[in-house]
């Protein structure tokens, strides 16, 4: 992984009805968005959660696979009818859709010969120059082509392949978080916060949310920054509005 | 409610730092699908997360506004600074950003005079010919412009907010959905589901989705569709499948 002094960002898109419909809950967003950040130094700013459609595929597969440095896609890599999204990755990006020689090997050594059957197949065909994101728990792997990674739905299974994507992208810088929890309700500081966001506008992010803890209400002050020594700075002077207003401050 | 019978579909439209980061689990995208669908008889089509950044909400809220019938946004309504979902909608629709008469004094009354600060106030700033979504727990309004509705962000107080909506709301036609689970694989009954898929491509979509259940592993087999019967002829199709291949019915 190669390392360098700037910031990366990525996008995620979500491929599945599942998850359009309510029945499944969407895990892998937080996961992946956590691991990015925390391994890569890598942001996410955008996700988008779509149905198993091909020209839906083919068009946001496109639109951030140009916005980002990288885009995760997760769903749809299986051996049923609804598993389209490498063939429609293979379309977006206008390259043949066949069988990845490496990954056919995997399957047939992990099934068996004589279990390798059609369905089985299907999850070697990938777009024409893709490389394999190894799967250590059932096998099929996922891909990367162009700057476009793509993982299975099941976030257990995603969950034990993602180390195996890290060889593949380019290192940023990190962003660090650190969160003040205060005892009083936002409009109370909403007023300060503008202040201290426009005085380190270029350095940090600063988002309030309101949190209900031992019966009480509160805010959390969440600032993010790539310098530790800002979030320090602006920390200061949060504890020192807190003091001047009497807010309690949480010590978790 | 009026009721129509046709297919009425909505977008989501996330807006928060906080849920790109990882930091927070989005609950509310399977919330409000849920609820459309059980009680509108509407589809969510498309979900987009993205950052606290005017020109992301400008952009996402006119492509959503366009595509679906109805975009729901929730996060960026309360009193802070990176609250700016009111005034972004307002530049994306070009109409007037100032106080709705009604949102004041709703929550001039709820905090009382002395106690209505500018952050307060900030909660009643909305676009020009919003209609108000009451909030019977925390009193700040949500809005309607347009096809546009505005939803805090804090799932609790959404939740309580939802059945506001109904009343600005075409009623579709309701998706039905049926699960089946087999004790099989995937690709076990891939090829079955390709033809099954094939042959009520007009009326249904049908999902599979796999699942570890008593130690062993199996499939559901989700089918959705706006006909009762179809799904009843699905299913049927499904168990005898089921039965000729010998895979045991989940029965729950």
């Amino acid at each position: 992984m190669k390392k360098k002094n700037k910031k990366v960002n990525a996008g995620i898109l979500i491929i599945g009805n599942e998850i359009l419909s309510g029945r499944t809950q969407d895990k892998n967003t937080t996961f992946i968005s956590n691991w990015l950040n925390s391994e890569c130094g890598i942001s996410v700013n955008e996700v988008r959660i779509i149905p198993d459609i091909e020209k839906e595929i083919v068009k946001n597969v496109l639109e951030l696979s140009k916005k980002f440095n990288y885009v995760f896609t997760t769903g749809g890599i299986g051996p049923t009818h609804d598993d389209i999204t490498a063939k429609s990755i293979s379309k977006a990006l206008k390259v043949k859709y066949g069988y990845n020689k490496e990954a056919f090997t995997i399957l047939e050594k992990y099934y068996g010969k004589s279990k390798f059957n059609d369905g089985r197949k299907k999850m070697a065909k990938m777009p024409g120059g893709s490389k394999l994101i190894y799967n250590p728990s059932s096998a099929a792997p996922g891909f990367i082509v162009k700057n476009i990674i793509s993982l299975p739905g099941v976030p257990s299974i995603l969950n034990s392949m993602i180390e195996n994507c890290k060889r593949y992208l380019i290192k940023g810088l990190k962003i660090h978080s650190k969160t003040l929890n205060l005892f009083t309700v936002e409009s109370n500081i909403a007023k300060q916060l503008t202040i201290i966001q426009k005085k380190y506008k270029k350095f940090a992010d600063i988002g309030s949310y309101p949190f209900f803890r031992l019966g009480q209400v509160g805010v959390s002050i969440v600032t993010r920054s790539t310098s530790k020594k800002k979030l320090q700075n602006i920390s200061k002077d949060l504890i020192r509005i807190a003091k001047n207003k009497k807010i309690k401050i949480l010590k978790i």
